[in-house]
């Protein structure tokens, strides 16, 4: 039995294999990128259920179209205007199965191999994974602590511009790093961008839960001529578990990923579309977005103090406005993968950093996540995680 | 902006534009694959609903594992015994969203271009859009009304025998001329393909919709040798909205099956597949389809006397024993496609049989389905296609 080139290049996320152990209830994780279950809204779900099996059972659970359940779509373009400032009809958004389903659409409507693909440095690795199918050259444009570097990228246009053939980026609350990108820098991102054609993801799935400072308006807002590609989830704000996520793109990009998505799964779920959007017609999701933003940005902060007190001078961390995730630096030399046999026996996980980079290197970062365990765990885990610093710092010296 | 090679080759599936013109009420289509609506369990689902939102609200909407909700696929471990036949344990069986993903997840990881997969002639259109983004080269195997004839298979296997790297075959009830296979074809399938060692998919999602004759077991029951792939579906014995599938086969196999399917869609729904396994739990899932054996069988005998009645001479059809769909043959020289406009304007569908093969060719074949229209519908839509085919054959004389 001979596999494709494909199948003989995949290797499990290291980051579901790290999820794997971290399922024991005795661990403290900051590994995953959880939302809190306890805020889930169960008993509005009820509701919603028993509405939409009562007013259309039947088509609840047929065969739909491709795109997405028309009134789901116009209700998200209502969303799309007021969080994210952005103007797109119903026509110009499909439904897709998660975000990383419009991260696998789009790598493969895109990417040839060897074609280019740029990405922040560091950068998401379900993205890394999914563009990695399509045996890109990534090439990876330094970023700080105000976001993607306009210069850099530029000087890497000026010499790789014509194989570029997509972008990525995380501009709110990035993933792994929790930076936002400042507004200056967005402004001379676009204008650095439009020389070129090259189509731009735009993902944001945390851009909602803002926890300080003014609310930016997306990419995709400063986009004129169709270049930006939004992808927007119900994971964080809503639930992960539906996988309901959308695409807002061009015409002719999106007639790609329809096309593709009727080979790939034909549709999501007409259930799962439905229980979005009755919830949206019946409840206010923005209020139910202040409320996580109130508990998340509590325990940000809490994560982020409790670091502060207890982590050994040398280490530093981000402290970000938004999102679900905190960077954390070692000094050069340690090494956050090696540490998480010593991290793991005392019941704590994180996301070691060297995956979040497509070239691999940087190990002396991981990724903290605090938004799935509640405030007393999070104190104690960074107690814990701090005293694994400390002890390891010693030896080095 | 420059697309992919595999976008640039991307086009509608013509069944998908087909029922999209067929939605409009007034139309008797036979040309989707739908199950009957009106016998979805409804009333059931609501109490499910309830009872999985009250005893794992939480988890039920949380993300999951990639291979799918354990106790889901013991359920469905049970069930490949009583319904297929087929030994298998939950470890051997992932969960997927709707076979299509079955089919695009294996043939991304067995398909490199020009790669010859083999299939029926003709052959399920989904699993040729799934395959053709690979750009395999397809080899056609002759069938007859016993199914696949092993002399034309094995004579195929000689001559191209090294460059196979995957085989897809329905042998129960196929899509779309609803043959079965018999058991002597089977076990001589099995005799030619045992010598060889590339995959073979046997789709069955129909196979529990038996109208007469003796119930077979599947072809992966008298796989020794894990060459064998099975996959099963929800779609038609449950609710083809909820978009859940499983797919059995050898270690090897779904290990990259579900490492593909981290970096295409991380999962399938959490709440679907509770869905499926709090029905499969607290109601008989064999007792509900035998309801829908009796409406279905009723249906087919109804359509099939119908067309035995009205159609005009030198115009054949299938008699399917079970599953959704009848396959008719027009004199040779008619063409079912160009035919279509007529057809329409008498408000009826049908998918003309062209797109069923791979080369192309044989356009003198359409496919009716009869399991999603009620029974005086299908009188009328075949006296109506009865009476345009009348026509046409005039004009052909």
């Amino acid at each position: 039995m001979k596999f494709s080139t494909l199948a003989s290049g995949l290797k499990a996320s290291e980051i579901r294999e790290i999820l794997k152990l971290t399922t024991q209830p005795e661990i403290i994780s900051f590994a995953g990128g959880l939302p809190a279950p306890e805020f889930f809204p169960i008993e509005e779900l009820k509701k919603v259920d028993a509405e939409i099996l009562e007013k259309e059972g039947m088509q609840a659970v047929q065969y739909g179209t491709t795109e997405g359940y028309l009134p789901l779509r116009e209700k998200i373009a209502e969303h799309m205007k007021t969080a994210f400032g952005v103007d797109c009809s119903a026509e110009e958004l499909m439904i897709t199965s998660g975000s990383q389903q419009g991260l696998s659409l789009l790598s493969q409507i895109f990417l040839d191999p060897d074609d280019v693909v740029l990405v922040e440095s560091p950068t998401y690795l379900g993205a890394i994974n999914a563009f990695t199918l399509q045996h890109p050259r990534f090439i990876e444009v330094p970023t700080d602590e105000q976001g993607i570097i306009p210069e850099a990228l530029e000087k890497i246009l000026q010499e790789h511009g014509k194989a570029v053939r997509l972008m990525y980026v995380i501009p709110e609350f990035q993933n792994p790093t929790g930076i936002t990108w400042t507004e200056e820098r967005r402004k001379a991102f676009m204008k650095v961008v439009g020389a070129y054609d090259f189509p731009i993801i735009e993902d944001d799935p945390y851009g909602e839960l803002r926890y300080d400072g003014e609310k930016m308006k997306a990419l995709k807002s400063l986009d004129t001529k169709g270049q930006l590609i939004f992808l927007g989830s119900f994971s964080k704000i809503f639930m992960p578990g539906l996988r309901l996520a959308w695409m807002a793109a061009s015409p002719e990009i999106l007639d790609k990923a329809v096309k593709l998505k009727q080979a790939v799964d034909l549709q999501s779920s007409s259930f799962a579309q439905r229980q979005a959007y009755y919830y949206m017609k019946r409840y206010d999701i923005n209020e139910h977005v202040r409320n996580l933003v109130q508990v998340y940005g509590k325990r940000r902060t809490l994560m982020c103090e409790t670091m502060k007190q207890y982590f050994p001078q040398g280490v530093t961390f981000t402290y970000p406005e938004g999102g679900l995730f905190t960077w954390v630096t070692l000094p050069e030399g340690m090494d956050a993968t090696a540490l998480m046999p010593k991290v793991l026996a005392e019941k704590v996980a994180y996301v070691p950093g060297g995956p979040f980079y497509p070239h691999g290197g940087h190990r002396n970062h991981f990724r903290l996540n605090y938004s799935n365990m509640p405030e007393d765990r999070i104190v104690e885990g960074v107690k814990r995680l701090a005293a694994v610093l400390t002890e390891e710092m010693k030896n080095i010296k």
